[in-house]
């Protein structure tokens, strides 16, 4: 699809009565895409990272709901809302961080229940289209308010992948930057590679240049030193979920880079939807962090790298405090210096947009 | 060779009259001995960082400067004196950051002017054998002074390799660790991978685990997560090159570690023999940092890994600033908080040794 803006690849997709997901395991080299028919698939694909990325997950899942609702319907058309329980307690096992999986399988279910007995289908699907659509043009108004933030033309740094492929389309942090990049405010890209997974380079790197946005790649522990001396602006990341006093879970690494952002000087930014928002979580210390294998730390490409015997620790994600950040960029508005009243007040509808 | 602390690697041996290197690009998959008999394999050696490490570095080209006194004496009796400063010249010209280089090869060179018209080999061997048991006394007296700073039993956090690889022999950062650990001091040994060379994942966690101390590795991006929760009391590195105000050259990743230490009120400490201290260099800024090539980032085992088209920016090293260093431990004693006036007396014997 060429959409005004560029050509933002479709991670995930709903054809012909089944959820196409493009493999993100098999990027850069490979483009293959997997369909899922059955729900468990879908819990399957979000478990190993098939798609990955939280608006992108909440995606997914709300799709694996309609699978869901199909087969249900299909074996019992008198007790589907019965039976769907299950399947939305698999979905929800995928995966523990991201919030966007749990607050899609929660308005999947509000739909569920309003539903009454007949055919689910068309209707579910037309919420998980929703839900999908509603992403996407959030990425957009998010693009547009993030840019508004860079006041002057600088290079900037961003962390993991948090774009079009993890996401409805367009992405969250990269919006920002593809917007502000169209508008000349930044000269050049720079992205850390993020491992274990690699998501920096194997998909940020291949997101941006495909849409004609040059990268610039670096090692994770090379964005300190690059801080000191590459004229960043600002470091633009995602988020997984964002507490009630806006502390932020995110890949892990980023809690690292904000420290060295404030050290440095350098602005912060987080850009995500308000569906990344759990206001029943007062602290970032209280949201769950999932724990992934370790062999994604001792090995690569299936290749043991580290010497036998070696133990890792491998949590895929980490809480950056609100103090340190700058800016929280959702599609309501944007919150400066976040804290618990600011974000209160944005879930409220109390927008505030900057002007620039 | 087992010492009586364990069983630390021989990195770089004089054996038969050359120079032996174990592989370092090779571990920890295979233990692959190369061996130099020219003062250009020992040049070319440093380059592809067959042997890597500061100290190590300069007792190889030590080693080298041998190889080329016996091949310019041979060629040339009367004038090797006058030969030999070519070979200097491309030692020196193998890797830019870490001065034990040029201090080793000044040292050679100081011996060499006051040889006479002998033939050199046997006096400058027993030089380059001077500065190798030197360096392995050095290692030995720091890891003793660096554990003495551990007064409450702890966890570690390491970077990069500076052990036996790396070194003369048992190490600096794995020296104290070596012995802190030995004095129960030390619960857990945590280490960096080390991103783009995977020294920690490839050197250090093989050379603990031979020397029976479990290690367990994390992503660079993991540190600041484990040092907000992981009871850490020390992040313990090498260096490259000290600048004379105690600015610190090492591994790249270094700088955002002591930010992130500070920041997290852990504290940090660097372990390098006086040999890389340069003292007509006033400030780190004045250090100059490698650049190694893109490919290290954009590749793994020699399979693209990146997105085509995709830049790297791939310094080697980065500068710590003397402010945000704890202690800086020398085999002449210890730096708490350095500047330069502490570096300067330390340079000249005032030595302070830590009690405890």
């Amino acid at each position: 699809m060429v959409s005004e803006m560029g050509t933002e690849v479709e991670a995930v997709q709903w054809l012909n009565g089944a959820l196409t997901l493009l493999d993100q395991r098999c990027l850069p080299q490979q483009e293959v895409y997997l369909t899922c028919t059955d729900v468990a698939a879908v819990a399957t694909a979000i478990q190993k990272m098939v798609v990955r990325g939280a608006p992108a997950i909440g995606i997914a899942a709300a799709y694996g709901v309609v699978l869901a609702a199909k087969q249900r319907y299909w074996q019992a058309a008198e007790e589907w809302q019965y039976h769907i329980d299950q399947d939305l307690t698999l979905l929800a096992q995928s995966r523990p961080t991201a919030v966007n999986l749990f607050w899609a399988i929660a308005r999947m279910r509000e739909r569920i229940k309003h539903i009454g007995g007949d055919d689910p289908v068309h209707r579910l699907l037309h919420e998980a289209e929703s839900i999908h659509h509603e992403d996407n043009q959030a990425n957009r108004c998010m693009g547009e308010l993030g840019a508004r933030l860079i006041t002057a033309s600088c290079n900037v740094l961003t962390h993991c992948n948090a774009g079009a492929l993890a996401t409805g389309g367009y992405g969250t942090a990269l919006g920002v930057i593809r917007c502000a990049f169209r508008l000349k405010k930044i000269h050049q890209v720079y992205a850390d590679e993020t491992r274990p997974w690699l998501q920096g380079s194997r998909l940020t790197a291949w997101e941006l240049l495909r849409d004609n946005i040059p990268v610039t790649l670096l090692a994770d522990g090379a964005a300190s030193y690059l801080m000191k001396q590459g004229n960043i602006g600002w470091v633009i990341v995602g988020a997984d979920r964002i507490a009630a006093n806006g502390d932020v879970a995110n890949k892990i690494g980023t809690l690292g880079l904000a420290v060295n952002a404030r050290y440095h000087g350098v602005k912060f930014m987080v850009v995500a939807p308000t569906s990344t928002v759990d206001l029943s979580l007062s602290h970032g210390d209280a949201i769950p962090i999932e724990h992934r294998p370790a062999a994604e730390v001792l090995t690569l490409g299936g290749e043991s790298v580290a010497a036998t015997g070696a133990q890792a620790w491998n949590p895929a994600f980490d809480i950056t405090p609100a103090a340190l950040i700058d800016a929280i960029v959702t599609e309501k508005g944007v919150i400066e210096s976040p804290d618990q009243n600011k974000t209160m007040a944005l879930m409220q509808n109390e927008v505030y947009l900057p002007q620039n």
